[in-house]
Formats: C-alpha cells, sequence, structure tokens
C-alpha cells in the first residue's frame, strides 16, 4: 500500500461563545484542529490524524503538514513501518526545516498529526484498534519505532527491551481486564475558570452524583477566587475524592510556591502547569517546596528531551502526555517507558479536539505492556466535541472503556469537517 | 506614525549548492530569511526586520508573520514604545496562537522579525543605530521593554535597574572606545565540515594572515576525521590563538563527553551545541565532564526560560544569543541582563542572513551598558551574503566597527529580494 496524496484541513469549533475550556492563560480559546488525511493507493484505505490547537495558528500546522508531505508521499506504509525510527527522523530532521523547530511547536504538532495518521492507517490495515496492535507488538518492534537521540543517557534500547519483556508473558490478563473494568478518568468539565460560584457548585454535585472521583479545577487568575473556589468543590467532593488544581502557566516559580501554600489546606493532589512549560529546573524548586502536593504537566511539555530532564530532576509526580504535541506515537512510547523506568504515573492530557479519543489508546498500552499498573493514573476526560468523531469514547462510571473499531478512533465525520472548516464552513461563514 | 501594513516575504539563498554553511546537522542548507517591511503612514518611513532560516520552513514564518500581523496593523509606534513590555506580550501570548509554541519554534521566530522591525523603525524614527539608541535609553526605559515573567525568580526589575545603573556614569568612555577600535570578531568561515583537508588547511593559514585570533571549526560527524582535522586547524594557528569546535547538536550527552576527551589534546576554547538544544541538565553534565573547556550554546535555545536554566545549572560558560530565535531586541535584553548577574559572557551566534548585521548592535549595547566588558567576548563573523544588504557589517582586522546610519543594519537591497524571493525570483526559476 502506497501513501499518493497528504491532505490538512483546518478545522475550528467556536468554543470561544461559551467559555468551555477557558483558563488563566487561554481565556478564549476557539477548540480546533489541523485534520490529516493520508491517502493511498488501496481502495477504502485512509489514514487520518489531526493536531489539536486553540483556534488562530492552526493555519500554520495545517502549513507544516504541506512542508513535510514531501517526505511522505509516494512512500510504501510496509517502507514506512520497516525503519519506523528511520521515517520519524527523517521528518523530525530534516536538514533545512528543523531550523524553525527543531522538534518542537508547529513543525513538531504538524509532524505529529502526520506520523498518528500513518499509525492509524497501519491499525486500520491489520484490523485492530491502536492500543491493540501496539500490545501485540513484540517488545524487538516496539524497541524499533523509537528514536533514543538525545535520551540515551537514561534510557538505552536495552532498557528500554528489559522494561517491555518484563510485562510481556503476562500481557493478555491486562488486556481482559481492561476490556471488562476499563481504566480511570477524571473530569475537567466542571471548573473552567469562566464559571460563576454557582454553576462550578452545581457542576460539582452533578460530577459526583455521576461517579466522578477526580475532580479538576482552573486556577491561578486570582487568589481570593481560588481559595474561594477551592473551598466550594473540596465541600462538594468530600474528603474521599480527589482535587486536582491547574494553573495553565499563570505563574512563575516563586509565585506558585506562594500560591499554593494557600491552596494547600484543600489538599489538592496535584498543581498541574504551575509555570512555563519550559522550566524543567522551575518546576523542580516548585515540587520540593509544595511536596507532598505533586507536580504534573506535560501537555505543552515539547518533546521526549523535556520531558526527560522532568524526571531526571525529580520535577514531576505525574507525567502527562500529550497526544499531539509529542511527535506522535513513536514519541510517546519513549516517555511512557521513560515513566516507568523512573516510577511516575502518566495521567494524559486530553480534553479539546480528538485528545479523548488519542490518548485512551496510550494508556492502555501502558497497562498492558509498560508500566502494568493503574496506581494514581487517571485519564482526562471532558465531556464535550465528541459527537464529531465515528468512534467516539466510551466512558460510563469515571472509567474508560477500549474501542474495538480498527485505527486510531480519530476519524472525524466528513459532515463535521465540512460545517467546520475554517474559514469558509457554514458555522464561520455565518459568524 | 501609524503602522498601516505588516508584509512578509520568503527569501532564499541557495547556499547549498556549494555547501558553504554544511555542519553535521544541517547537511545543505538554503540560507533564508523570512523578511519583515511594516509599512507607515509617514512617508519613506518603513521598520525591516527579518528571521533568519535554513530554506525549507521559511513559509512557515512567512505564515506565522501573517497570524500575527492583526496585532500590529494599525497601532502608532509611540503607543506601541509607551507600553512596550505589554506589546512583547501580547505578541507573545495571544491566547490562541501561542498554544501552537508558546513562545518557541515558528510562532517565535515570527514575532521576532515583527519585534525587531519595530525597533528597526523606532531607531529610524530618532536617527539613531540601534546600538546607540539602546544605549542612549535610560536604566528605566530599558527596563520597561522587558517582560520577566518567568524569570523573576533569577532576575527582579530591580535588580536588571541596578546593573543598568552601575554602568550609567561611564557609558560615554565605552562608546568613544568602542567607535575608535572596535568589537572582538572571530570567524567561522574557515571549518564548514563539507570542506576537504586542503581547503581547511589554506582557509586557516588565510585566516591568520588575515589577523584572525579564535577560528572555529565544524564537528561530530566522524571522531577520526575530527581529530585530524583539529590536529591542523592547532598546527596552522599555533598556540597563541584560540580554535573553538562546534558539533550543530550532533551527540547525546555521553557520546559528547566521550569525543571531548579526544579532542581535548587540542585544547578547545569551547564546544558549541554538543547535544540537544532542549537538554539543559544534560548541558550541565557535560560541562562538569569536560573542564575547563567550556561549554557554548544559544543559537537554538528557544527563549529566556531556557537560558535562565543554563545560567542556573552552570551549564553554559559562554552564551550564544540569537538575534532571530530570541523574541526580538525586548528578550535579547532580558537575556544579556541574566548573563551579567551570573558573570557569562555574551558571544552571539551569526552569520546566515544578516545576523552579523544583526548581533553587533547586541553587543555594542552589551559592552557600553550592561556587562562593560570584552574580556573572553566575541561576536561570530562569517564572510558571506553581506552584500545584499543596504548597510553591512564593517570587520576589519579581526574587529567589528559600530555603523553610524540610523536602524538595525537589516534593510536588504530591493533587487536582492527580488531576485532571492522564493520560488519566484529569478535565482529560483532557473533552477
Amino acid at each position: 500500500m502506497r501513501i499518493t496524496e497528504v491532505t490538512a484541513r483546518d478545522i475550528r469549533f467556536p468554543t470561544s461563545r461559551t467559555l468551555a475550556g477557558s483558563d488563566a492563560v487561554h481565556t478564549s480559546p476557539d477548540y480546533s484542529a489541523a485534520y490529516v488525511v493520508l491517502k493511498t493507493d488501496e481502495p477504502g484505505m485512509e489514514g487520518h490524524g489531526l493536531s489539536f490547537t486553540c483556534g488562530r495558528g492552526t493555519e500554520l500546522l495545517v502549513g507544516g503538514v504541506h512542508s513535510l508531505a514531501p517526505l511522505v508521499t509516494g512512500r510504501s506504509l510496509e517502507g514506512i513501518v520497516d525503519d519506523f525510527r528511520g521515517f520519524w527522523r527523517l521528518l523530525a530532521s530534516d536538514g533545512q526545516v528543523r531550523w524553525v523547530g527543531p522538534e518542537k511547536g508547529v513543525i513538531h504538532m504538524s509532524m505529529s498529526a502526520i506520523v498518528n495518521a500513518i499509525w492509524d492507517l497501519l491499525a486500520k490495515s491489520k484490523g485492530k484498534p491502536l492500543w491493540k496492535l501496539l500490545a501485540d507488538m513484540s517488545p524487538e518492534d516496539l524497541v524499533g519505532v523509537i528514536d533514543f537521540r538525545y535520551i540515551a543517557d537514561v534510557l538505552t534500547p536495552e532498557e528500554a527491551l528489559e522494561i517491555l519483556r518484563k510485562n510481556y508473558a503476562t500481557r493478555a490478563e491486562r488486556e481482559a481486564e481492561l476490556m471488562k473494568s476499563g481504566y480511570p478518568a477524571y473530569t475537567t468539565s466542571a471548573g473552567w475558570l469562566g464559571y460563576s460560584d454557582e454553576k462550578l457548585r452545581s457542576l460539582c454535585r452533578e460530577a459526583v452524583a455521576a461517579g466522578w472521583t477526580h475532580v479538576k479545577m482552573k486556577v491561578g487568575a486570582d487568589l481570593a477566587d481560588d481559595v474561594r473556589r477551592a473551598a466550594i468543590v473540596r465541600e462538594e467532593i468530600g474528603e474521599g475524592r480527589k482535587l486536582m488544581v491547574d494553573a495553565n502557566q499563570a505563574w512563575d516559580v516563586p509565585t506558585a510556591i506562594e500560591w499554593m501554600r494557600k491552596l494547600a489546606p484543600f489538599r489538592p493532589w496535584w498543581i498541574e502547569e504551575p509555570t512555563s512549560p519550559d522550566d524543567v529546573y522551575g518546576h523542580s524548586v516548585i515540587a520540593r517546596a509544595i511536596a507532598p502536593i505533586g507536580v504534573a504537566t506535560g501537555e505543552q511539555c515539547q518533546n521526549r528531551v523535556v520531558f526527560k530532564q522532568l524526571m531526571q530532576l525529580d520535577a514531576i509526580k505525574f507525567c502527562q502526555i500529550d497526544a499531539c504535541r509529542l511527535g506522535g506515537v513513536n514519541e510517546v512510547l519513549a516517555v511512557l517507558l521513560m515513566a516507568a523506568k523512573f516510577g511516575i504515573p502518566v495521567c494524559p492530557h486530553a480534553g479539546g479536539v480528538g485528545l479523548c479519543e488519542y490518548v485512551q489508546h496510550h494508556s492502555y498500552f501502558d497497562y498492558i505492556a509498560v508500566s502494568a499498573s493503574m496506581e494514581n493514573r487517571v485519564v482526562e476526560y471532558v465531556d464535550h466535541l465528541h459527537e464529531h468523531f465515528f468512534d467516539p469514547v466510551v466512558v460510563s462510571n469515571s472509567r474508560y472503556f477500549p474501542p474495538t473499531a480498527p485505527g486510531f478512533s480519530i476519524t472525524m465525520r466528513p459532515e463535521s469537517l465540512d460545517e467546520y472548516e475554517f474559514p469558509n464552513g457554514p458555522v464561520w461563514r455565518s459568524a
């Protein structure tokens, strides 16, 4: 099967009209995606992928996909998969394009949509959901897709093999358990910053009634507001459930420490994105100062090299991989394996557009083949925009349940793509 | 004066045809630039800026400029300058666009070209070269343009003021000295990786004959080659001159240490970019292992937050700011001040297209107003592509000499812009 064309579209949902998704830094996001389709010479076979964005800027990812497309078009799927590590590095390190990264921001997120579309195509061609495709791969084949460049000081291919081999024999048990009981989720739907106290309280009650055991709340704009709102959430969710708070990079290092000391009485389980996603050392200083509250970050962690350092410096207690910001499945695998080595639970970032659909596959695979544990692990869940996907996530009683349809669950409905395409879809033309 | 339009063009020089600029990672760059012009409502007044690139990918920076242009068009220069910190943050942190960065890669480099064009416009409007405009600003006004977000843990506005005030009274002496004797430069023209041993040797001889005291050589592709070539360079430049080596990120951490131990007999002054520009901690490990050889990095250091950590962790002995990768003059000032606080010499990255023209201004200002020292400081110089600029750098007997023409020295000749515009300029149409 040969890839004959790489297409990219700019798809935007006007979420800023309702303030869903508002936080201290992204005050009015339009949840969006650069949407990639790999066409092939085999009838009916396409690979789909997307990279989540917040509205303006999506056009740059679409441009990035076009810039990288010549490296992909004309290749056979078999040829790519036979040397997936080499192919990944080719995309990540084009001798000219890399200058405007490297391995970060626009070009890395564009690459991610392409790489994930290749995995979608591969999984569809094998008739398996992605998590199952990965779970069925041998440790050697899995290691063969990972680029260890710049992480070999903490994880060698041999160590990666060792981690994967340790759990190999017992995979089937965990797969069966997963199919039966699902994987833990938490909700972010309650605590958006733009909501009133009354709405926050009623959403917390609904969350508890719906069986959620973890609730996340946005903080960082105003300390007095945050203290008041944290008290409301803690009151509503009681002592047995976990409260996470998320500052979305609002603070510098000293402010983060001071602010979290004021929120400590409400016993947050983690503080997410306390400061710049680039400040590895700053996260380590915060982590030491506010323990036992854990530091969580990752949705804007640009690549495996920064995750490596967050782990080396004990800067995070929770690793929040993002399916689109990292360079697709290949780099996610590298981070899952490093996290396993350091004993750090991976709690993927989700929400947005398609992130829940994507990251569930990573966590199922992590449980079956890498960490073999669900302890302290939860996948984010936000209940919106799922209706645009053919194979939306199934979440029930605060658990994600694995899909069985072939692929990466990221294929969107054509009528949604047409309706929300920017700037010419009906939703935008009428605005 | 009001900015009426923001234009951006994709300008590429086919340097890959000669291997000038080749290194271990960028094997065939076409030195290029996204070229920005701010048009105004005042006849004859325009602000020019560019962001250097390596060929493919320039189109993404052009796109980035267009994405940010609505934040700039229609504003008055006076309004921008009155709250330059606020304006800078607006560009760096647009609530939607920032997701595809933030403050890194394509959008940050696009922003840089705009911000530097504003400084060019301001300097032209005051009839001063940029370095002189900065040197004449009060410490308070200088601090007013800097965004201290995420660096306040190492540099507060008060500390920045203190550094600037310390040297304020004696500025005129250093300015006079600079005009008379210039600023130290070093050459990278000799040691490109694609050159033969014979060419390397003859270029070293020419460099010595031309009065160069520092010579840089690219390394990282093959250890035996590097040992042989380092021996040639040391032999040709003798003991009194300094040899720098530059790996352009070719190594992981253990390889960097091992390789540099093999090159240590040739007494390199610094090793530049030994590994991933994102690996702050890795640089600190390398620095400890290979001292007294200094670690230098910065041309791909994405922003002030990463420079901050490189300094906090003693990971660099030389700070190589890049005029285009940092978010323009405002962020460069932040890094100059942090470097002064940590006592780290700033040796800007240059070469490429227009980088020499740009960075000389930073170093003159650093000498006059910030570090007040030339010790261990050299500005990179590569002798190509200067003919395309109206106000090319003046380098003589291994010293840069300050320009006196108003602006940032970055205005290119219209005939060059037309000739090299990609893909429709004559140079590219004929290829």
